[in-house]
């Protein structure tokens, strides 16, 4: 049990008992202090007021947030993408323990806003990650549950930031490579990892369109056993036509590679050309440039998120919104138009 | 002189005359009735009336839209992008003129923020399309200019909508193939054409991730000459690569052809593959989808824009803001508590 957070996150109810008399109330300097003392235990609990929808919860985290600040950014963040039966589970647990090997300490977080993961499949990611699990060198959160992917995201990028507080310099972000949320975690990572399988041209089968174009890597996995010519040649097919993708302003090009998260092979290579990419990001300057960027888009990003929220809130929007959103589809009333009339409901008073 | 919009386009300072005494004031059903007989002087005076910045015109522009809407949306919207260099404007002349021969009317717009168009390139524009610019089958209008990508692209969808109430069936959308447009014009059409030319190795030199996967089709231009073998080679191996993108949910596969502006060769080929992919959204019922889709999210990304603009206009947020931005870049904020310092001061009375 070591690697999961907990208790918070084993059993949600006693997350949101936080306060309950019999445990002493911690203050933002507290939790602080854990976090940076590397403590787990107040690392996990910190992560759940992150994720609290109580407001005070979210104070007190944004306080801790605020004085760990300084702490934080010393890491490689790595998203990691594919779809579901590509082995991602198996992968990031081979690919931890080897990066534990190395040296690093691992984190291990996910943005996936359809989960509604709880107790039930943090066991599940115990059980598929057990080795990482176990191990002291690694930390393990599953997805926040619930909302927006926009908040689920943010809740992901906080928790990055405590993480790196807490001493850990390698995080992996896993998510599910079917949707939006690869935006997501494109915009808050380093390096972005696309693993694949070899199969007879499913390769690509539920990988939407553009994620191809955000990877850094690709890995084909499971390239073991009988499958392990096909991989290879699924290596090269790629090899060559990632050719006739546009290559990224940094001036690198993706790399395809093979991996096995049974015979550990391959592993060595996905981590060296994290290395590469982090090494030429440094030395063309353009590392810390796409950092500030990020925060800079996080903070607009999150301005933007609450000037909707409240928009699409407000009673007398509530109640106008589906009706001219008809009226818009049904060709009887412009864009234009509509948007105009329901921002000037927003601005009336709201009716009773 | 024909088929470019006139007077209002070719003198920006004529244009902003609309309303002098010596012509007649027009009502929104004046314009409206003008637009729907396919007057194209009328036309061109309602899209500047769409252009303007007066608050005036644009309530007058939203009018005339108002009346035409019934009378919209049967055509064909088709996005064309490619970098500089690779011939889209004689591109675009001799599609064209292939589009006429086959009983199209044709309108031809773009949009490019970047450029600060005006009187010396629409000349230009003219001179490139000649025999366009000429054919009274074909109304070209240039990028509306100034202005943040954003309301360059609502400018743009209300012209499809008004050059299709004057009778235009087929609808070109010319953008630059280098960044952000990309994405703006993909969700206004039916179709995106990207064009390349075939070039050592150097066929994607400009062109922007993500922008391949968007693409409906790809034309490898200039396949003439000494040429035409170099661009029949670069579409074999495209279309070998192509199969290592992710297919669109509709089904449609993306076609690779090779054409000629100066022989003509491909033209039609380029116009069959528009069809076919128009033949398959329709028959899988995704045609309306699309565009009912899209039709909503250009309405929600009315409002949101508009929810932006308000907040970076505010006196107070102006004030603060660079100070709050050089805190998060130098790590002393975090982005959340930035953004959360900024929404206060929004709410906070105007100071003097």
């Amino acid at each position: 049990m070591q690697g999961v957070s907990q208790p918070s996150s084993i059993n949600p109810l006693h997350a949101k008992g936080l306060h309950r008399g019999r445990r002493k109330k911690r203050s933002a300097q507290d939790y602080a202090a854990g976090v940076l003392s590397g403590d787990r235990v107040v690392l996990g609990q910190a992560i759940t007021l992150i994720e609290s929808t109580n407001a005070e919860h979210r104070k007190l985290a944004e306080e801790i947030i605020e004085k760990c600040l300084a702490h934080t950014g010393k890491s490689i963040r790595i998203g990691i993408t594919g779809v579901p039966g590509v082995g991602k589970s198996t992968f990031i647990e081979s690919f931890g323990i080897y990066l534990i090997s190395q040296g690093r300490k691992l984190a291990v977080l996910a943005v996936d806003p359809s989960s509604s993961r709880s107790k039930g499949s943090i066991l599940g990611d115990k059980v598929r990650m057990e080795s990482l699990a176990t191990n002291p060198n690694a930390f393990i959160r599953p997805s926040p549950s619930g909302g927006s992917l926009g908040g689920v995201a943010q809740k992901t990028r906080e928790t990055i930031l405590l993480c790196e507080a807490a001493g850990y310099d390698t995080i992996l972000i896993e998510t599910v490579g079917v949707g939006q949320s690869e935006v997501a975690v494109h915009s808050m990572v380093d390096f972005f990892l696309l693993l694949l399988l070899a199969g007879a041209g499913d390769e690509l089968q539920g990988i939407k369109r553009g994620i191809m174009e955000m990877a850094d890597a690709i890995a084909i996995t499971k390239a073991d056993g009988e499958n392990a010519d096909r991989a290879r040649r699924a290596r090269s097919e790629f090899e060559y036509a990632m050719r006739y993708f546009p290559t990224a302003n940094s001036g690198w090009k993706p790399q395809v590679l093979t991996c096995s998260a049974l015979t550990k092979e391959g592993l060595a290579d996905v981590w060296k050309s994290i290395q590469a990419h982090h090494r030429l990001m440094v030395d063309r300057g353009l590392f810390d440039a796409r950092r500030q960027n990020q925060t800079k888009t996080w903070m607009h990003e999150t301005i933007e998120a609450f000037l909707k929220e409240r928009f699409y809130r407000n009673a007398n929007v509530k109640e106008a919104l589906q009706g001219v959103e008809t009226r818009v589809l049904t060709g009887d009333l412009p864009p234009l138009a509509a948007a105009r009339q329901l921002l000037e409901l927003y601005n009336l008073p709201a009716k009773d």
